[in-house]
């Protein structure tokens, strides 16, 4: 079940080694193992070892680094946490989307977290290839460092459980080939029926009926009860024409 | 947007001073107000005003209370965190189910965050009306409470903006009524077309369809384009009959 082995947090420059270990604690409750330190003005530190109430482990594992490069520098992917609404426009992603991304994949990831009073640099965060924003409150948007990893991680750890569980037990999806030859097979029908062809509203149609089954996410076993019915209605009308 | 007003965050006799004012600044960051204090060992305190962080206004209106019941003596609905599945069977929430029942509602809302080591008493997990789970991992599953707080609230304010735009942009879902004449006009032109007599699978590929279009959450007006669909249908084939 723990599929998040390739996930590395590192934090950078951190002040408060209270904060390092509250990381370290919210890391261990969500299956996290991979610390990096960059630059911790403080650190090793009673008052991390305190607040990590148990999770000495993923300290005493954490990597230290004397720059970001040494913590990224094996990860082909990185992502970077920051509060602000960047005027760079930088692709974003929300904590959930960014535990879909990395959950999905295998790739060694880093997702780093910022100095306590002014985040990542644009230097730091050009390094990244996603920004992550966790929504919350414009009016009083700096999150505590730790609080912000315990978010991504719980995303992080709900990811990895629906992965595991879709990994044993789901059934297979149509793919992208599959849903074009239904949706063809479903335009032809409706032509046949003259469904299209009355309303002059064929492109408008097709899209909306798109939506529709794009949303539920057809299994392979549904496009085929799909397709037989459509075939049923075909053999049914074509005697007439 | 801030449809939180009626959620109140209970702390039950919290012994560090820090992680009431971790707490405040959680429930500030995603737009929550009302706090209640049962019982602290120590409070107000530097340490809970320093660790607050700027939600000093959250410390400053939190009620001070000596007995869990004035705390949610108002509320008509209460939920109580617990770390443990406890061998009671109570009704169970997940964060995400939590927020999204929540969200939903209006009523006063309580929602219990127990002691640093012990968490709520079984007397207390009683007086709840839901248990509340967060997912974590089962060889180290003691959150922090104000990390506890952080993630319940984070999945309150995405509840919240959800609800806040689904009331302003979501196009109207069929209901109940229009979903089972919808299934209703589907199982008849099924028969009209002989497509479920020939299976003798009646009841099966209705169940199965069933669910493909529950999954996709139907619309009023797409209800109308199928079910238009479907009259096209029956038109064509009945005149054969």
């Amino acid at each position: 079940m723990n599929c998040l082995s390739h996930v590395r947090i590192v934090l950078v420059g951190t002040t408060h080694p209270g904060n390092i270990g509250a990381t370290a604690r919210a890391m261990k409750n969500m299956g996290l193992r991979d610390l990096a330190l960059v630059s911790p003005k403080v650190f090793p530190s009673g008052e991390a070892t305190a607040r990590a109430s148990g999770a000495d482990d993923i300290l005493a594992g954490a990597r230290l680094c004397h720059h970001l490069q040494e913590a990224i520098g094996d990860c082909a992917l990185v992502v970077g946490a920051s509060a602000r609404l960047r005027t760079i426009s930088w692709p974003q992603l929300d904590p959930r989307e960014c535990a879909q991304l990395v959950s999905a994949s295998n790739a060694k990831t880093a997702i780093l977290f910022g100095r306590e009073h002014s985040g990542l640099t644009n230097e730091e965060l050009e390094r990244c290839h996603y920004l992550l924003h966790i929504p919350c409150n414009p009016e009083f948007s700096s999150l505590n460092v730790a609080a912000a990893v315990q978010i991504v991680a719980y995303e992080l750890f709900l990811a990895a459980r629906e992965q595991a569980s879709a990994d044993f037990a789901a059934p297979a999806l149509a793919t992208a080939e599959e849903m074009e030859s239904f949706y063809g097979h479903l335009e032809r029908t409706l032509h046949d029926l003259r469904f299209l062809h009355e309303r002059k509203a064929g492109p408008s149609v097709m899209r909306r009926l798109r939506r529709i089954f794009n949303r539920s996410k057809l299994e392979k076993k549904e496009i085929h009860l799909l397709r037989g019915i459509l075939t049923a209605v075909q053999m049914r009308i074509r005697p007439q024409t």
